[in-house]
């Protein structure tokens, strides 16, 4: 309940990011619902197709393309004022990011895969909505080149997995990891922290 | 019979503009196939694997390769000639978005799935070849920045749905639609019809 | 087994190339690591989800990517000296775009599925990955701009299928076909063989 509420709140926030993402490049207004849909519900959809775990969450749930779709447009409504609300924005990404981790590592759980392929399925869920959406945008996916994205999918994943093993209670892991990934990733955003970079110039292949 | 003869125009007309985008970004021959190939087939199989409807349409009937990556090819041939067919190919490329949508919304509809789901299904058979075109030659995709594209996939998903809940004669529905989105497209493009336009340029983010 | 050892080599080999090009985009460490995954992985997981082959090879074996991104990683360490192992390198790719065809082709097989799909399947398997790697990296393509690429692949691919059909020893056939395509990919490279050209500048569609 907890967690679908979450849920809830996570998709809004991507249709929000993807509907900025949007205005950036100046898509029109069916370009920005489509692009809600797909950042707020392609993670868990790339998940459901990988693992072959048919329907997927949206074809069983039509509503949660206009839910999406929908706060993309009101994001259109309210853009001017958007700039005092880039905070909250960048908050409510990192709740997505972070949710979105915790459910995808669950079905994997529930199909009783192996733990590599768990956390795989948690990154999965909470990094390709936002891969989609540069990628539809002509961007380097944000998620090869920012602070610590993926790696607070990984690190909200092992605590979420570690945190069951150890047989402590289902919520309290849940929160726990929930709560420890959003710190690491405010952090990372407030101090600019990064992993190392690989540069290599040299050679032409 | 006739939605086959229509499809097979489709996939035709869908391989021809993949040539001429290929051709701006000089591929050889097997990118062009290719291109092909992927531009007039993707929008089926990224709705089937979406919906889990396997085998895909070319898996079972390989021979569509042959004929949308042969047009592909056949376009080089006479594209000294394209700059008078120009209004053809759009023509025939809206053909192509009206088909698909019907076809798309039918698959939905066989399976059952709810209205919304039946409209996404015709969206994205009609739009995602166009979409994979457009990113492997590395644009932003013209159903973000296109006149009405998705929207006339809409209205004729939405056209024919209502018509055939009205119990009205199939083919009867089936032509209707296609006609008033083909008008629609064409009217767009005639006089350079779009919808409002989202720009925000403030925010890092 | 001899397969088995082949396949181990060119994920490697695929992780290891995926790192050179995250690195001239100044990836981080993790996009290092995931980029490796998907290179190396991306061709068969294409191949096993438009076929419906369930489970995914990496799903059922979560240590394939452990490999292929250690590889990748492992490529920042040495990355200072790959200037003089720049040839190997397209060596190791080229082996692992033919040994990918020849288990794509082999997959198909096992599905009864028709021969044009046999073929279409060894090329997905054989050219995606590097394909996602570039689209990734906001490149077109190699495939699409590259010597003879897709058409080593479909090379391997028609000798390999026609050695079997005329019911010669599977070893040898898969010998012969994969040691012509990587002669015909490395004699491509070497004298910077490629196919014609199309190319169109006119018109605007």
């Amino acid at each position: 309940m907890l967690l679908h509420i979450l849920y809830l709140i996570a998709i809004v926030a991507e249709g929000i990011t993807a509907a900025l993402a949007a205005g950036r490049r100046n898509m029109d207004w069916v370009g920005v619902f489509l692009l809600g849909c797909i950042t707020a519900l392609g993670g868990g959809s790339a998940r459901d197709i990988v693992l072959g775990h048919y329907p997927l969450t949206w074809v069983q749930h039509p509503h949660y393309l206009l839910i999406t779709g929908g706060a993309a447009l009101l994001t259109i409504a309210v853009a001017r004022f958007m700039h005092r609300l880039h905070k909250l924005f960048l908050f409510l990404d990192a709740i997505g990011l972070v949710v979105f981790t915790v459910i995808g590592c669950n079905i994997a759980m529930e199909m009783q895969l192996p733990v590599i392929i768990i956390i795989a399925s948690g990154m999965i869920t909470g990094c390709v909505g936002g891969v989609l959406r540069d990628i539809l945008c002509n961007d380097i996916p944000l998620l090869f080149r920012s602070e610590l994205y993926a790696t607070v999918s990984i690190f909200t994943g092992c605590l979420y997995i570690g945190g069951l093993a150890l047989d402590l209670p289902h919520n309290m892991v849940m929160g726990t990891a929930m709560v420890a990934g959003l710190t690491l990733r405010l952090l990372a955003l407030r101090f600019d922290w990064s992993m190392p970079k690989f540069i290599y110039s040299r050679g032409d292949q």
